[in-house]
């Protein structure tokens, strides 16, 4: 998928045969320079409505450390199953969040993963 | 930047200024359909690597749950410092493993970032 600015597009795709298990939403932004204090406040008001939500497990907002990223923010968000994170994606208050005018200046990329290999130090 | 399958360029770059604590590389892969043993068993190979390297401290690798998805994987992992994420990635060892030539199948967009927003449930 192209990065969007489309409400209705604000949505990674989810599987296309079921899925259990936790799954886990990539979402990178397209963020102007300059635009960075008014994209970080948009987002933590969009990201207050999905932190109360059924099958939430976390968030990590990430800033790109050099200028030439491809995109300057990444959200890695785990969530407990595909299907709590679709219904998280289906409320009115979800659409009048995405919606909201100001987001129009931040394009996205959404897409939803599972984890296949994981390993810590 | 835009995906690559150049050696010289499979590293994220690094900050403009001075950086201190942890750091995230997020490194999203294009994997062409039907492919993806032969992707995890490159990616695997070359991941051993890292995960001796001093300052590494954890790796997810992901696969997308959609074949809509802008890259089929992505891997998310943490090291201690910006400076030693830099050293994994000037030896020769690291040089011969992403010189490998089944590595041109597997464009990828490496960049690093650090956490700015951390939240969990």
């Amino acid at each position: 998928m192209d990065d969007t600015t489309d409400p209705t597009e604000r949505t990674a795709a989810g599987p296309t045969t079921a899925h259990h298990g936790p799954v886990t939403l990539i979402n990178s932004f397209d963020v102007p320079e300059g635009r960075d204090d008014a994209f970080v406040e948009l987002w933590t008001g969009t990201s207050r409505y999905f932190r109360q939500q059924v099958g939430y497990r976390s968030l990590r907002l990430h800033r790109a450390l050099s200028p030439t990223a491809r995109y300057r923010y990444v959200n890695v968000a785990r969530w407990a199953s595909a299907e709590e994170f679709a219904t998280a994606h289906q409320s009115d208050e979800f659409f009048d969040l995405v919606g909201q005018p100001a987001w129009k200046e931040f394009p996205s990329n959404p897409s939803l993963y599972e984890v296949i290999v994981e390993h810590d130090a």
